[in-house]
């Protein structure tokens, strides 16, 4: 069985990092399928997800780390290309991915006890995002 | 239902970043499922599989990044193991990853309007690629 | 066709990088299922799973580009919530991620001659860790 969920949110400028676990579950318990897989997908080149243990000092880690690999006020080709001011946001998403399978068990992701499933927003302005879920089981 | 399709390319020495969004598309036309996920897999160990809207400054924004992240001619101690020079896209492709899992729905991947999906080849010599394209769903 | 199966191994302090390739193989000739996705995931936000050509030198070249990304030795503002030490831990896995979506045919994964599926544990202490291999398919 296949099932196609949308998930849609508010994001700031800048790297918003988002905890939709909470978003995923609900999908998960209106779902008709019990076990599988959970493809969560955010269409769109300048955002990611992953997971993270969500608290707000890990989450200032890891926009540094994310800055080291590609500064936001750092000099990109691709502002020549569209008078852009977002490459950085292209390189992190291309870099971390749009998407993350997860299986699932009786609708509950399979997470470690400090793990949640992060939206990372990266673009430079404040966006609307769909998140897919794509659910295939039984 | 699963359906697995291989899509063949040459690539160039070096990274080498090419959009394969419309042999995935045509993969998906020839299919028999409607909508699911499309599982996009490059076998070895030197290219990965991710989205980047494709535009020829942004893949250079991306190589300049890369080249950070593991420099082609740095030095690596797996080039004493076999007298390998491709250090670089081993640990580029481990970071980046072989694949990616894709949403689609009525035989159309669940992209964004500037997002495409390309292989990365960070191997330092031309190569022919199989890339396979393991489609599940309904 | 849904099955989940779980991989516990013991991992060692520091990035621990190993082989699962066998028991994901072992897995797969045990399940009902021929040909799918497995879909290897680590529970946990401290380890990630990807693939790499498995030999010591590769590995020594992998933990030298992790320790440019994120230092173990590094300053996290995470340290400062819980009194850990373990915040490289978490952003290189946040940014490798935990899982990874494999094709396999004939029970057989569809990897290249020289990859292996690598578990790599970032965390600062021994653990024990489940790795769940949910497979879909027919």
């Amino acid at each position: 069985m296949t099932e196609k969920h949308t998930i849609v949110l508010e994001t700031k400028a800048g790297t918003d990092v988002i905890d939709i676990t909470p978003n995923v579950l609900e999908t998960l318990a209106k779902s008709k399928i019990n076990s599988g897989i959970a493809c969560i997908f955010v269409p769109g080149s300048t955002a990611s997800i992953s997971t993270l243990e969500y608290e707000p000092n890990l989450v200032k880690d890891l926009k540094r780390a994310l800055e080291k690999i590609a500064p936001e006020r750092g000099e990109y080709e691709h502002h020549k290309t569209w008078g852009d001011d977002n490459g950085s946001a292209h390189i992190r998403a291309c870099l971390l991915k749009p998407g993350l399978s997860i299986p699932f068990e009786d609708k509950k992701l399979i997470l470690g006890t400090w793990q949640q499933v992060v939206l990372m927003d990266f673009d430079t302005r404040d966006r609307e995002r769909k998140i897919i879920v794509q659910i295939i089981g039984d």
